[in-house]
C-alpha cells in the first residue's frame, strides 16, 4: 500500500468543487482511497469535504500538491483547506483526575493499535493515576490545583504541553478550564461529559438523572468551547436503566457509556473525520 | 387457562408483605403466575409490588380476596391497593391533532390483539383524521380549540369522557390542557413527547435539536401534571441522527420513535405495570 | 432547487474515477451535491460510487452527460454506470399473504412522502388484506397459489408485473418464488425475513430461535436469489428479548423490527443507495 | 443494612410457592428485599424464583431457615433449592490466550468494585498476559497446550482450580476443552462466543461474517457443555458495521461487545441471576 494522506476542505460549496480536488490530484498521480463530501445547500451553504489519497512518494509530492490546491481554489473558490500524511500520528495529552476508566480505555487502546495516537502525557490535579499510567510507559505529570492556584496550575499545565500536542482530552477530568486556558493552548480540547447533553448540564448529572426518573441515561463527547457544556458535539450515546437502578448504579452503567463514547470521539479526531462548524460538527464516521 | 387477576400494592415497606399477600392468595387457592417487587429501602422506604394471579371462580372470589387484604394490611402495615380482573380491558379516549403516526399505531396494534384496550373514542381539534379512524371502527369527535373557547372546548371533551374511559392518551395533541381539564377528567393522562426529556423542553424540539447539534433525537412518554413536560416519565428511547440530517429528517425519524415510545407506555399502563411515585415511575416491564 | 439526478458507478478501481466524473459534471454545468464512494482496494479493487447533482435543465442535460461518461470510461476505465431522474419514483409491486403488518407500514409510509416510490400493485395469495390495500387507493389482486398450479400463479403474477414495476418487495408473503419467476421478472426481489440471517434460515425462526433461549431476535431484509435466504443483505436490526416471552411475544416483538427493517431497504433501494456486488451489498445510507 | 442472603428456588409449579417461601422467611425474622419469579406454566410447568433477603444474624440463622425450607417443600412441592450468603464473594479461575480485552476487562472491573467476585487466578496457554496479569496481585500460571500434550494440560489445569474456585470463566481462550475437562471440574464454565450465535459457530466467525456481509455483528455469552458452541446463552449483544468494515475492523469492534457481553454473563452469574433450564437460561437481569 502508498502511504497516504488526508486533505480536509471547508468553506462555501459552490459548482466544481470535487472535479478541481480531483483534477488536482490526478495531476499528481495521486489515488483517491476514499471521499466524503457534505453540503448543507449547494448553493452558497457550508461545504464540507474530507479525501483520503494516496501516493508512491507520499512526502516528496505533499508539497506541490498543496500548491496546486492553493492555486486551484484561488480561482474564485471561498475554501480553507487542511492535507496531512496521516502516517504520523497526532499527539495528545490526557487530562484526568481520580477516576480512571476513560483514561486506561484510551491508554488500552492505543496500545492495541486501535487509536492513530500518541499519548504524549497525562497530566493530573491528582497522584493516583501516576503509576498505573507510567506502566503504559507514558510520563505522567501530577499538577495539583487548588482554588487560590488554578492559575498559577494553568501556567504549568500549558508549559507541559505547548508544542508537544496536537489535541488535548479530558478524559474525566474535574476542573473548569479558564478562557485564559483555552485560549493559550491553541489546540482542540475534547471533554466527556456524563450526560446527554443538552440534558442535565453542570455537576452531578446522575443524581439529576436519578431524582427526574429517566429511563436513559448518556455521555456527550464534546469540544471545548469557553460556555460550559455548550461546545460543539462530537459524540453521544445512550444506556437504558430502571427505577432498580442507584444513582451509583447509574454512575457504573455509565462509565462504560462514557468511555465508549469518549473513545470514538478521539478516534474521529485523531482521524481528521471531525470537522468543527459554528456550534456544530460534521463527523464523516 | 385460569381468568387471571392484577393485585398492585403499593405504601411503605417493612417485613412480611410478599408473605401475607401469599398467605391470602393460597387461602382463597388462588395461583400466583407472576409477582414482581421492588423497594428503594427495605426500612420504611416506597413499597411496590404487582402480582398475576389466577383463580377458576375469579369474579366471585374477587370481593373475598379484596375483604382479605384489607385484613391482612390492617395489621400495621401502611399499605394500599388495587384489585382488578384483567380480562376487562381498560378503556381509552385518544386526543390527537392532524399527525396520524401515533393514532394510527395505536389502532393498529389494537386491531390486531397486541394492547388489551378499548379504545372508546378519538377527540381531535381538526377534522383530518376522522375517516382513518372511523374505518377502524372507533367513534371519532371533532372539538375545535380556539385561543378564545378553549374552556368552551375543554368542557365538552370531559362531558365526551366523563365516566367513558379509564386512561386518556394524548397522540401528538398540540393542544396544552389546562390545570382545571387535568383535574376534573380525574384519570391518568399519557403524553408523547418529541424528545429525550429533560432536553428540548416545550415547543420545537426537532428544530432546537437540529439547532444543538445532538447525535441521537428521542421521545418520551409521560403521565401529564400540571408542570408542562415535567410528568413522571414512563418511556424513553432514542434514534441515531447526523449532521446530514435537515430539521424535516429528525421529524420522520423521530415520528417512528415517538410511535414506539408511546405504545409501550400504553401497554404497560393498560397492563398495570406503571406505578407512579412522586415525579417518578416503577415499571414492571 | 434544481432538479437532481443519481449517478451510480461501479466497476474496477484505478486512480482517476472521481476527476473524471468531476470534470463531466462541471463540463455541463451539473453541481455535485452530495457523493459517496468507497472502494475495496485503490489497486484494483471492485469500486463503487454514487453521487447526486443537480441542474436547471436536468432532462435536457440528461443524454449529453451521459454521452460523457461513455466517451470519459472509454479511455480505460472498466466501469458502468446508472444514470437516473431522482423525481421519478420507483415503481414497486408488493407482494403479501395475510400478515399486514410490513405491508400498512409500507403503504402508510409512502402515504405520508416517507418513501419516493409509487406502489403500483399488492398481490396476494390471500384475499384477506384487499380492503385494507385499496382504502389507500393501491390495486389489489388476488392470485391464489396452491401446490398443483403454482407454476400457472406465477404466470398471472408475471402478467401483473411485467413492464409495470421496477422492483418487487415480499412484505411476509409466505410462498417461495421459483428460480423461473426470479429469472423472468426481471427487476430486484426485496424479501424480509424474520430472524437475523444466517441465524435461522428457513421456516418458522421464532419457534427456532425460542428453542435456542436467544436473548436477542431480529430480522433481515434481502435481495432474493435462487438460494433461499442466501441472497445480499441490506439491512438488519435485533430487538432484547428475555426468557419470560413466549414464541407468540417473539412473534409480536419481531413484527416491529422487520416493518422498520424492511422499510429501510425499501427507502435505500428506491433512492439508489445498494449496490450489489457478488452476494454483499454496498450501502450508501 | 442487615447482611443478605439468596436463596434461588427451581423445580415444578403449583400454587403456594410464594407463600410458601414468605412464610418461612417472615417465621425466621429474616426480611424480602427483592423477589424475582418466573414459571413457563403455573399449572405444572418449571418455576424459578431468586429471593434477596437480609437479616441482622444472617450467619446464625441460615441454617435454621433451611431447615424450615427443607420442611416446607417436602410438603407436596417438587423443587430444590440453593441458599447463600451474599457477602461471600464466587471465586474464578480465568482462562485466557494472547487476547487481552476481556481478561483487562475483568481485572479492572473486579477491581473497581464492579463484580462481586474473587478472581483466585488466571491459567493461559500463552505467557503474554502474565505481567498484566500479576500488576492486578492476581497468580498467573502458565500451562502450555500442545495437541500430543492436551490430556496433561488439562490434569495440570484441573489440579490447580480443584477446590479453588466456584465457576471459570473463558476470556478468549482459544482451546476446546475436553469433555472430561468439563466433567471433572464440576463447576459451571462461562465461554465468550465471538459471534451472535447460533450464526457463525466455530471458527473465524469475523471472517464468516465478513464473507456473509452482514450489518451487525454480534458476541454470546453461554455455558460451556459438551457440544461446541451449543450450551445455554446468558446474554448476546450486537453492534452496527458496514460494508467498508475490514474483518479486521469486525474484530476490533467486536471486541467491545465481546468484554461487553461477557461481563454482564460474570456479574448476573455471580449474582446468582442465571438459572440455566435444558438448554437454556432464566436470567433475572
Amino acid at each position: 500500500m502508498s502511504p497516504q494522506a488526508c486533505l480536509v476542505v471547508h468553506g462555501t460549496d459552490r459548482p466544481g468543487i470535487v472535479g478541481a480536488v480531483g483534477t488536482v490530484l490526478r495531476k499528481h498521480d495521486a489515488n483517491i482511497v476514499s471521499l466524503d463530501q457534505y453540503s448543507d445547500n449547494p448553493h452558497g451553504g457550508a461545504y464540507f469535504q474530507r479525501t483520503i489519497f494516496g501516493h508512491e512518494n507520499l512526502t516528496a509530492v505533499l508539497p506541490a500538491i498543496e500548491e496546486s490546491l492553493d492555486e486551484a481554489f484561488a480561482d474564485g473558490f471561498q475554501l480553507s483547506f487542511t492535507l496531512r500524511d496521516i502516517s504520523v500520528p497526532k499527539r495528545v495529552a490526557i487530562f484526568a483526575s481520580k477516576s480512571d476508566h476513560c483514561l486506561l480505555d484510551l491508554l488500552w487502546r492505543q496500545r492495541r493499535g486501535e487509536l492513530p495516537i500518541t499519548i504524549s502525557m497525562v497530566i493530573s490535579n491528582h497522584p493516583d493515576l501516576a503509576d498505573e499510567t507510567r506502566s503504559f510507559g507514558i510520563p505522567f505529570f501530577h499538577v495539583p490545583v487548588a482554588r487560590e492556584n488554578k492559575s498559577d496550575a494553568e501556567k504549568e499545565q500549558l508549559k507541559l504541553v505547548a508544542g508537544n500536542v496536537d489535541f488535548v482530552v479530558l478524559a474525566r477530568y474535574m476542573q473548569i478550564l479558564s478562557p485564559d486556558f483555552i485560549d493559550e493552548v491553541a489546540v482542540p480540547i475534547i471533554n466527556i461529559h456524563h450526560s446527554f447533553l443538552p440534558a442535565f448540564i453542570g455537576a452531578g448529572p446522575y443524581a439529576k438523572a436519578k431524582a427526574r426518573g429517566v429511563k436513559l441515561i448518556g455521555a456527550t463527547a464534546h469540544y471545548v468551547t469557553e460556555d460550559l457544556d455548550e461546545g460543539p458535539i462530537i459524540e453521544q450515546d445512550v444506556v437504558r436503566v430502571t427505577h432498580a437502578h442507584t444513582t451509583q448504579d447509574l454512575q457504573l452503567r455509565g462509565a462504560d457509556v462514557e468511555r465508549a463514547v469518549l473513545s470514538r470521539a478521539v478516534l474521529w479526531h485523531s482521524q481528521d473525520r471531525v470537522i468543527r462548524h459554528g456550534n456544530q460538527t460534521v463527523v464523516f464516521a
